[in-house]
């Protein structure tokens, strides 16, 4: 079987504009998640999702319905052979919100080539690299696989889900209905960055989150700023707490926040150090030059082993032209906070709610939306899967792939530890210049055309 | 002459419904000055209003072009007789914008009548109460002083702006070229409340205003809030900043704030506590309880002898539904200090730079827009204009009309003094529940009719 892999590059190497054609198609489905403004193009990418898969040979390709999106499951065969390792695919169809959309320079949904001296050519759209880029470099090495060798070297599951921009709220339920049926040696995800452009990587080191939403009400109308002074201003308010937040060397406030963290081990900030990295360089490729966040650490250690407490957004009161001389009546933020290994999201949603209910003056009334949290986690560089994979990616990229560590969350990856009992394996292509989340999202060609090339490859070497 | 009054105000009680036509006619023109998305509206009204003088028999009436929206101007005869009182009334034919639309119960430009128990009749729109109802209570008392006695009893000219919801910035120029032409004895100004619904009074004291917004920016663009403490946030840093404005007794921390300021003497003091003001059911009516100002002042001190600093509104990053994992780039907020006797508008505004500049963190930038200001302004409460105004009011209501203060600003009046030399006469029959500048702003209809009734007392009483 694993004697097929020159020939499945081959055809990769072949078919790799008819590959791009099928990623636009999917890009073109504004697929935003946390909207519900969007809820019928997330029902058509999970379509379009099933229907990719039956493409490709995954006969039982199906959507499986939730209370929200969609959840996308298939196998590759009905039955599998004694001792064949099973590994679960996951991706999300889903997309973050496209605003601001006058920053973007063409529409964030009419997928097109752009080229830049540093990066070459590259895809741009709202989902490029996260996830429907990623997802595709897996999807299209199985196609060639398939078509070059009849069958896939590994038994291979995929579950696609389309919450993962919002939280994921019906994946615990999914996986308390549908555990047995996901439950593999192995999960792939690749949802996830390489070290550098020329350096491929293996994510073993997550962090979690955990998010809230503040309201805070005062009085029942806006008022006219006359009355200014005497009248609580929701506002004010907001901004004395959310100030308290931070203190001047960028540390949190909010008691317990830095409970129970586990700090990495010397072995790790060594390995983290020898990757070398160009902080000015990092920070000046989006306008800044100095890290923002607890004095006496470095740049990847605040990003990697610190936790963050951010503002994601604020309102409240007159957001128009010009002046309006009013006392609002609302004010509110979305905060989300990034965790390390240690830290327990409930108790840290508990602690921001006690923190902002003991803070707030009279006549102030504050509302708690939208919590929900998941662990940081962390998986051992020297488990033999990893290994295999490292291999993998060093044959196609031709350098050592380190392992390295992500300020971001995939709380898939929390839930398939804790609810399945299952690993993964965090492989992914994407680069920190990538603008996913942001305006003109982008994913290199080489990204895509590579990443399907090392998922070939490491197939291979998990058979 | 002054012999017509009983004629003019049986006149006005019999041609009552054809003023609210016309009225009506006036707040279906949606002339918000502040966005310029309603130009067109605000010229009409403009336009509207010269049309209205023309017909009472103003045949000098006219629009003056200015930068921004229109000026009216208008005379009632060309030559004034020697010894006769000449006034000028001053009203503004622009509105707040009628946001958050949503907490409207009817259309704001869709005048209508209302009714509850407390206030019987009410005329519902914005701008039923500011500015366009109680400048139409003046229009009303003169239309119907021409119609029963042929002529004015004073020499009246009408000057209505169009920008006084956005700060006035073409008035300073109108003034300077059009000084003399405006310049009388003394102005009429329809812009202020009674003290309650039946008890009119006088206002002699203003709060000034000054007003800044404040933009900031960090990186280059959304980040990704997985690289979350490492990278600055401008809302992380606008909140600190804000949140350090006003310490824990609600006192503003810039500095120089206070400086200068005059403390009322202890008669007017008396005076206002003489007013027996209920501050549970004043402050209760809007759904709050405590005055939420400086410590040690009551709730009257607060709103006319104290400055505010209060934030109008804030935004930055995501405001969409759901969540998004971002570190905006982007942190804004409008504010607006409401200003006492002694305190100097520029200064405050140097002071609020200087604070913002001098706390910014490590790349953050700061940039001020819209900045301007007025100062508060004082009457002496013995003037003999305002012992005759006090004397037609208490004709009318039946008791006496106190000297109060207003927690607002009328910036006009500051200039009028400042430019022409001219005192300003405060009359208003606005109420403390009207909702100015709010959703559902209401007008009493026995506002509108006594308002009228008041004006042609006034103008008798001033020949």
């Amino acid at each position: 079987m694993s004697d097929s892999l020159p020939e499945v590059l081959k055809l990769l190497d072949k078919s790799h504009h008819a590959a791009l054609g099928r990623l636009f198609e999917f890009l073109r489905i504004p697929s935003v998640s946390t909207d519900p403004a969007y809820m019928e193009p997330c029902r058509k990418a999970a379509e379009w999702c099933v229907q990719e898969l039956k493409d490709i040979g995954f006969a039982s390709a199906r959507t499986v319905e939730t209370s929200g999106h969609p959840i996308v499951v298939a196998h590759d065969r009905n039955s599998v052979p004694n001792g064949m390792t099973k590994v679960l695919f996951y991706g999300h169809y889903d997309v973050q919100p496209p605003e601001p959309l006058d920053l973007w320079k063409a529409p964030p949904f009419e997928p097109r080539i752009a080229t830049d001296p540093k990066n070459g050519e590259m895809i741009v759209a709202r989902g490029a690299a996260d996830n429907k880029g990623q997802m595709m470099t897996f999807l299209t090495a199985v196609r060639a696989w398939k078509l070059a060798a009849g069958e896939l070297p590994v038994a291979v599951s995929v579950l696609i889900e389309g919450e993962e921009e919002s939280g994921s709220p019906s994946l615990a339920g999914f996986l308390a209905g549908h555990g047995k049926e996901v439950k593999r040696d192995l999960a792939l995800v690749c949802d996830t960055g390489q070290w550098n452009k020329d350096t491929p990587s293996i994510t073993t080191q997550l962090r979690g989150i955990c998010s809230i939403e503040i309201a805070l009400t005062a009085a029942n109308r806006d008022l006219h700023s006359g009355m200014g002074a005497a009248a609580a201003n929701p506002i004010r308010a907001l901004v004395s707490i959310l100030g308290g937040m931070h203190d001047q060397n960028n540390r949190v406030t909010v008691p317990g926040f830095y409970d129970g963290i586990l700090e990495p081990s010397n072995e790790t900030l060594d390995r983290w150090r020898a990757l070398g990295l160009d902080e000015k360089a990092f920070l000046g490729a989006v306008g800044l030059s100095v890290p923002a966040g607890e004095a006496g650490y470095s740049l990847l250690e605040q990003m990697w082993a610190r936790p963050s407490l951010e503002f994601n957004g604020i309102k409240g009161g007159y957001q128009g032209v010009g002046e309006k001389t009013i006392i609002p009546s609302k004010a509110s933020v979305k905060i989300t906070s990034r965790l390390v290994p240690g830290q327990d999201p409930l108790r840290i949603l508990e602690s921001i709610r006690a923190f902002v209910e003991s803070r707030l003056p009279a006549d102030c009334k504050a509302k708690f939306i939208g919590e929900r949290g998941s662990e940081a986690i962390l998986f051992d560089p020297n488990q033999h899967y990893i290994r295999k994979a490292a291999a993998a990616l060093e044959d196609e990229w031709g350098r050592e792939a380190p392992c390295i560590a992500l300020g971001g969350s995939i709380p898939i990856v929390t839930a398939f530890r804790d609810a399945l009992g299952m690993e993964s394996l965090l492989v992914g292509f994407a680069l920190s210049d990538d603008r996913i989340h942001s305006p003109n999202e982008k994913y290199n060609l080489t990204s895509f055309r590579k990443g399907a090339r090392s998922w070939a490859r490491i197939l291979a070497r998990l058979a």
